[in-house]
């Protein structure tokens, strides 16, 4: 992982990072998180919901996006100042999500760069849709 | 938790839910996440930054306010739709986060609500700042 | 969550909690305790038993009625003083479970409040029968 | 770990396990019971309580309790039936806790034996006193 510069970083570059959620995520998300919405973690509840099923938090899989952020592109040592964030479908439970992050402009005397970052399931169906904008100090 | 309807909801209602975050915390959420910056899990490498320590993922502690919005305000049966953030300080292991959410507008015939969405520290400072868009469907 | 005092508190008085209960709380239950009781973490052992296949820890659906008690009904402030428990049916993995706290006695002179604890399935069987017995300080 | 029956059990049989208590294991156990009451998680409110910081949850330290009794005495293959429990003190953070449990009656024609089950901290002081019901069906 190295550092990179705003000079480093192009229009059009790309990353992604992907990982099937699985109910021990959900349930260890939950945990740390506080959030025990009926959604996430009560059967008996989800099954009379419009999903039919337990779903995950939308914000476990926008951690997806922030791995690719502060790892790939731009990573280390980039700043997160802040995001837009749509949650279009729910994830279920064993989905397998890809988190793609995409720069769409850089604003190179201020150092910043924006980026669409988007989630997508085994279908390619979009899940969560937003953008990004990160700081690079370097 | 009961399932609030539009009518239920009122400008200006408010609800929080405030967490010490721990290393544990930023451990067990890296894990879940990939997120592993090194920001968050090397302590090396966080000593040359310049906040000089591991910090915490910025949307751990927005995941406080998910909480919020899922189990309290509005609650259950609510779909989360959007969210606007803004990360303005870093949270540090061992600092206590207060996430509040307080309701800005209410679009009764679409049956959404806009509600604020912060977080402070045990000082006071705010560290997030932003909005979320909330669907209620009942 | 609001504190409550002593005159807050009426006999009928409830709340609860409900989760379902999954192998990973099961696992993650295990490491923190330390109860590697081969019933609840060895699934060959398991199906030579009369339940034919791994179950919950029992504790684990009492940590739910805590739940409550600590957080709902009495709340913060209040402080556990102490506990029956009658396990009546095993927890199974996949199983809905609700904790209900009903307060049953209140002893104003003494600030203490006694409340019925149970555990119910998602059939609606009793699983964990018993009382608790809460001081409220303030 | 070798099955028991009832005539392996002579009263004044005893065993135990110790556990330091830490915050990881306060902090993984709270998001398995949803336990967030404020007094174990949140140092700001801690510091106002008259423990003046943040405690363990009383049935975490219970658990080690369970730990003995299903797997060391009367051991696998017995069955929890009841529990009293007393909170006496608190456990704190990085406490180490030792369960142990004593036979103290024998029922042999109901198969069913009557344990002394406390925790004790470093210093020894009694944390939690009680006694368990345990059914030995061989």
């Amino acid at each position: 992982m190295e550092m990179k510069t705003i000079k480093d970083i192009k229009v059009g570059d790309s990353a992604s990072f992907t990982k099937t959620v699985t109910e021990t995520d959900v349930y260890n998300y939950a945990g740390i998180s506080g959030d025990f919405n009926p959604a996430h973690i009560n059967e008996s509840y989800a099954k009379e919901t419009m999903f039919e099923e337990r779903i995950a938090h939308g914000l476990l899989s926008v951690g997806f996006i922030s791995a690719v952020l502060g790892t790939q592109l731009p990573g280390p040592g980039s700043i997160y100042m802040g995001k837009n964030l749509k949650f279009i479908k729910p994830v279920l439970f064993n989905d397998t999500i890809t988190a793609t992050v995409t720069v769409k402009e850089v604003i190179e005397d201020k150092k910043r760069i924006i980026l669409d970052t988007v989630c997508t399931n085994q279908d390619g169906d979009l899940v969560i849709d937003g953008s990004a904008t990160m700081f690079l100090p370097n």
